[in-house]
């Protein structure tokens, strides 16, 4: 959809202050822009995203997780993103359907098939126009944060997660380069952030 | 699925009085069986309902209330219609992915390309071995509790939905004729009820 841009990458890669400095750029700039955030950017949708979070919902199954993300994020392209396209504005989105196939879809194994099908029934045409990956794979973000603690069998299973949420990311690099492109985020916040501007201007987009 | 049966129809059918009788018989005959219903039916599945039923959440978009209920059948799935059927007991549920058909889908006007995609994402092969569809049209209904008043806009709109949903139900008897199977429930309660074990008995579910 024209004017839809989102941001995806792995914890730690830096995406908010990616965010952040493009904010700053664009109010400089005096652009017409949105920016939200999944999940929740509507008081429904938040609501839904306290559901998913509440660490008293221990039971939630996988399945009923994705679908909860997916209603959260159908509220959310009604109430926020449809409306801000539709009066032309540029809408900027932290996180969306590539969180869910990265997250849901690969690294907790409900099947790429599955999630494809789910995130088509909650946005049908509203796919972004571009999709910035910042790029960054978790074992550099753990070094960068100054290794992990090998004793700690949690972080240890949160590294092997993070290593998968990253690999489903790279497929959707693999299967839509047009779309989902891949920005180099080992430098600098300064070089990322100039790395962003330089794709949005070759698009056209600001 | 083998052992698993629902119940369908439209408000006022007397689909309650219906499943009470058939739970006192099964009682006095010592089956084993789990008796549920949709939506809810667990505790994080009620209060994904809560969540759906809630009148403060009346921007809610039909898309993302048919992805709620599918959340939340999902977990009931998952956590009591799953386990009991693998244990062989016969399920009973008031209510399962037909309802969702008839009134998203069909009344409210989702499409039933979408709703079938979506039943299937939310439950998988767990399609029901048979649905019992109390059937009664909504004119019928009302005509039995003393007619409709005219002067209620609500109650008229209300009729109109509901004649939707019927034929939503239709089409499903249309569709899938072996399992979901049309029960006269125009006579008397008692005659209901032997109708509906008649077909119980037929399908050897009894």
């Amino acid at each position: 959809m024209k004017g839809f841009v989102t941001f995806e990458g792995c914890e730690g890669v830096g995406k908010s202050t990616q965010i952040r400095l493009l904010r700053e750029y664009l109010e400089g700039e005096k652009k017409d822009f949105v920016l939200t955030r999944e999940p929740g950017g509507s008081r429904l949708a938040e609501k839904i995203r306290a559901v998913i979070l509440d660490a008293g919902n221990a039971e939630m199954c996988d399945p009923c997780e994705a679908l909860l993300y997916a209603a959260a994020r159908a509220q959310h392209l009604h109430e926020i993103i449809i409306p801000a396209l539709k009066a032309g504005k540029l809408v900027i989105c932290d996180r969306y359907t590539d969180s869910t196939y990265a997250y849901q879809g690969f690294a907790k194994g409900l099947g790429r098939a599955w999630i494809d099908e789910l995130n088509r029934l909650s946005v049908g045409e509203y796919t972004p126009e571009l999709t910035i990956f910042l790029d960054l794979d978790p074992t550099s973000a753990f070094a960068r944060k100054g290794g992990r603690d090998e004793g700690d069998r949690l972080e240890m299973l949160g590294a092997d997660f993070h290593k998968k949420v990253y690999q489903g990311y790279l497929l959707l690099a693999e299967r839509d380069p047009e779309r989902f492109v891949r920005v180099d985020a080992s430098g600098s916040k300064q070089q990322t952030h100039e790395k962003v501007l330089t794709l949005l201007r070759a698009r056209g987009l600001i």
